[in-house]
């Protein structure tokens, strides 16, 4: 059978989506390392399996695909395993905007904005940009408001089963959350810090945590 | 049956691909305009409907949704019609790959750094920042290169039949190919100019046409 290949770094939230999905799924694969941050994700070999420089990308057979979200979405299709998508249409509607509030709002706020300059800067020996925080506190603290009131009621982001729209927001919730600032916003969010209890112990989410520091 | 009602001005191009989706879908809708130049869209009234204040959100029965991707799934999977999503997995990721550019390369690079300079700007008394275009072009080529590549061998972005893809690309594309910035561009994309020839033909992209200045 066909081996499936993930490029990228493990410490990236988008590609651990994608390990993620194979994991829940049952699909073993392989994961290439693209560095970020010594340019290997700009060099010829990435931007042949993907034009933009970024990660991750994924091959299976001849199938060859980037961007996380479309990637999951094809893995939970191709393969056996539980599905990953809700059968109902309002539960999956849910399951894409909880994905695309994390991709057009919460991944530059808790991301972009919080990590790196609290977390990701000073580890590389630079100096933590608080302006840059505090400038993206209000739309963090949106993103979380707003997550927090759709998984209100329910076990998951989606409604009572685990779909991809869990995984999307497992990676990028597990770095705010180890923020002193994300400390502070998850306070208000009591639904979500719920979600997080059960989904941190997940087989899945334990084994694709990535080392900080 | 429960009206649809769209919030979001018809010039917007993620409002404009719900609205796509309604008429290819043949429902019936009312598009409640939404201004994004006048603070209509950071008012209490749709920051109830869409708490970033963004566009668009939408409404059916008691059914509410915002952003655009989750609110064209969920009208191609509540409502009869030519289904918008191909039942082949790989035409699926394709599909979705196509949204994921746009979302995450193309608008920014196409719509925000080159239709905002060039027209939107200098439409309302300001002058075109070309430098701002300048700095967007290596991404905004990237991008047309990318759609141009999948849509290769294709009638439409995922494969042979209509699609969410098409519906989502169609308002950005038009914008651009309406820039001199984007018809330079274009001139390097045969795919996608012969995609668009046909494409701008569809009765459902005529009506929903916006005026620019």
């Amino acid at each position: 059978m066909a081996q499936c290949t993930v490029y990228g770094p493990a410490y990236s939230t988008y590609t651990r989506s994608v390990l993620l999905t194979l994991e829940e799924k049952g699909v073993p694969y392989t994961l290439e390392h693209v560095d970020l941050f010594d340019g290997s994700n700009k060099g010829a070999a990435h931007l042949a399996r993907q034009p933009f420089g970024k990660v991750p990308a994924f091959e299976h057979g001849d199938i060859a695909l980037y961007e996380a979200v479309p990637i999951m979405f094809y893995i939970d299709g191709a393969f056996g395993g539980p599905s990953l998508q809700p059968a109902d249409v309002v539960e999956r509607a849910r399951m894409l905007q909880v994905i695309s509030i994390i991709n057009g709002y919460a991944y530059s706020a808790w991301i972009t904005n919080i990590l790196f300059p609290r977390v990701v800067t000073p580890m590389l020996g630079g100096a933590c940009d608080e302006e840059q925080i505090k400038s993206a506190l209000p739309l963090a603290q949106c993103s979380v408001k707003a997550l927090n009131d759709i998984v209100d009621g329910h076990k998951f982001c989606a409604g009572d089963t685990l779909s991809l729209a869990d995984l999307h927001l497992a990676p990028v919730y597990d770095y705010l959350s180890r923020t002193p600032d994300g400390e502070a916003l998850l306070q208000d969010a009591p639904n979500l810090t719920r979600w997080w209890a059960h989904m941190r112990e997940r087989p899945s989410v334990v084994k694709t945590s990535p080392k900080l520091g």
